[in-house]
């Protein structure tokens, strides 16, 4: 069905919900409920140029849970120890050892020029500020995991939309999907102008804001992502911004909603809404690995 | 029986007597002589957040010889990947891609709060000055399998017992069985008043020295520890009571005795005692492993 | 037969031809055609003192996908960990916990030393200006495979073959096969007399050359190595020196040779020589695999 996961612009709306009926029926085996040696003997090659702690162990799990294993390298020594190499001889001996090989690096089209280089098929683990499809994978399960559908959810995503490589995938293959969306953002952080365009093309009404509380009673989702200190100059500027969209409980605990954050969070969302039954963002780390086996299993077992 | 392993206060002296006949059960296996894959399919979680060498590779051997595997982070590189993320949310991450925890860390208490944090079982590897439980059971472990029972020995604590874990936890546990305790210590490293008060509350008769001569000739095990230079700011001082507590052949080679040591030694022990049957201490390392997997065995599998 | 793998000079012709063939039978294993079990529940102990990825991470996969594991350190954090504690101690401790022990040191000597040491089998990973006998092992495998024989190949030994330690073990292995063997390297960097003393005492026949055409039409394996620019006080010197060695596609695409190289490769073979079928580096590299799950496998299972 599919060679690789280099961006999630290459999957269609089916190719998705394929992925998803398979992710479900791996979660008993990353939950530990089975065991399961579906890929016995296989080896995921890994590639982590930049720091990724998440990602890369919920591959780690993925891999092993089902009865394979990883081989590779994830920390800057070992990347030193490379020193010299070019990264296409690198991703050529790695792909002699191992089924299939997962990277995550700091440049933009890494994925592609790998999978262009090897034999074996590659998943892009983010690359730069390109793509990082499994977890729009991961993002999309949670939400057809909590609702049992997609297309009719309106999705708020909140937080800082200009940076962040997560919320545009999502928005792409939200889109795909016909879900309706709202961008809550301060101003210096509004969703690109193109990605918009595009969704517009798509034939898809976009609803902006800055302000939470425009949308809160009409979402089913609500999307945070982390604001970063270092896009704003002024220090005053950045707690007075990062406060107005803190996620705390009295905003949710009323409400008919979940709450979604691509971890890690700083401050975004309260440690009291932890223990709300609307705070899915835990939930939505684990459904890393099902969605993550499944993609292994598809790309290495047949 | 038990869902953490938080400290060696916890256990009974029945509930370590239940471990220690389920280590000597996992023996061959943690030799290599026999496999198994009572744990396959099973992740144990690893959060190191101070180095370790022994520990963690011996939790790592056990779980991958009874068919499991571990995920988690071991290095300062993957810590400062986790930088800015609570600890909490690091270990509720973790939690989702495992069956149990363990953690090591520079904080007293750390482990209590993760296992009252996330809904696997958690065993503590070290938590600042606090509690090394798994430690203390194999040094239990080491000495109920050489003389086969731990009630009727006489146990001499050497060293810095001041500031050592090991030790602290140790006297607990070897009170607990009743054992008769000396404990051989420079002033200044004199175990602490309130540990004494605490063993005498139960009963025990505590006998206390400068001298290892003073007791070498009634007991069966020297449990040796490491005086650190940075506990003196007189480095002649230093040198002079390292002196006094080094064992070397002479004194042990005639004797009815067993020496112990927690591992890595620098000279408390001379090198010419490594090959008397007296020596101990490497047996004692590799009973690390048995003894955790009985641990792995009871909290992960039941 | 043999247990450790220390120098490739304490194996015979015979020893060899033996590894070779079940290397062969472990083909279909290392490409991940059939899973194995046949080490399972077996450990084996990396001690990585040096950096290094191809060939730890080739020892860590033909140990994987035969259903063993691997346990040690591979990273300078974990080696400050180990700090103040022996290589002896730090060995015995590994052994207690593994089946088997590779080493990889910046000391010559130190492998044989670990196995005096330990009572499991030793494998050297190469220590310091020594012998890294395993990457000999998958040189002569690469020959044997592509040619069906070593005995009758002209070989050239291509670059720095007076400080490679790679080229100085091959050099005594082709020798024991009798294979014809040509030199060619700046004055600078000749292979050290000793050596070419040693080869000529066993009635080989040794041509040395500067230049690469005088032997080029009549080899059948052109055997690259790197030239390093800190050998060479002057810059130009380096430039003009490493150019002459360069290998390139008109030199490899009209003749009946494969190249190889021990990887990891600077400049010393152009790129467009890759997808040449005389390019036998990265298949080479991927043969480390099956060599060393061969020898893991007479090592550990027997």
């Amino acid at each position: 069905m599919f060679e690789n996961v280099i961006s999630i612009k290459d999957f269609s709306r089916k190719d998705i919900e394929v992925i998803l009926r398979e992710a479900e029926k791996m979660e008993p085996i990353a939950a530990g409920m089975e065991s399961s040696d579906i890929l016995s003997g296989k080896m995921l090659g890994m590639m982590f140029y930049e720091p990724s702690t998440r990602t890369r162990l919920s591959f780690e799990t993925a891999m092993k849970r089902l009865g394979g294993d990883v081989v590779g390298f994830a920390d800057t020594g070992a990347i030193s120890a490379a020193k010299g190499e070019s990264l296409a001889d690198t991703a050529r001996m790695l792909a002699g050892y191992s089924d299939a090989i997962v990277i995550r690096h700091n440049l933009e089209g890494a994925a592609r020029y790998v999978y262009d280089t090897v034999d074996v098929p590659v998943i892009n683990a983010g690359d730069g500020s390109g793509q990082h499809p499994t977890q729009t994978l991961l993002d999309l399960y949670t939400m057809n995991r909590f609702f049992g559908s997609i297309s009719d959810l309106r999705v708020a995503l909140v937080g800082d939309l200009k940076y962040g490589r997560t919320v545009h995938s999502l928005a792409y293959a939200l889109a795909a999907f016909g879900a309706a969306m709202s961008f809550v953002s301060p101003p210096e952080l509004r969703m690109p102008d193109d990605i918009i365009h595009d969704l517009q093309g798509g034939g898809l009404e976009v609803n902006e804001t800055e302000k939470l509380e425009d949308v809160i009673d009409d979402v089913d989702v609500l999307y945070v992502t982390r604001i970063q200190r270092e896009r704003f100059p002024d220090p005053e500027e950045y707690s007075r911004i990062r406060g107005a969209y803190r996620i705390d409980r009295p905003m949710v605990e009323e409400r008919d909603l979940i709450v979604m954050h691509p971890l890690p969070r700083v401050d975004e969302i309260s440690p009291d809404v932890d223990s709300l039954p609307q705070a899915m963002y835990f939930r939505q780390a684990f459904y890393g690995v099902p969605v993550r086996m499944a993609l292994l299993k598809m790309l290495i077992k047949n």
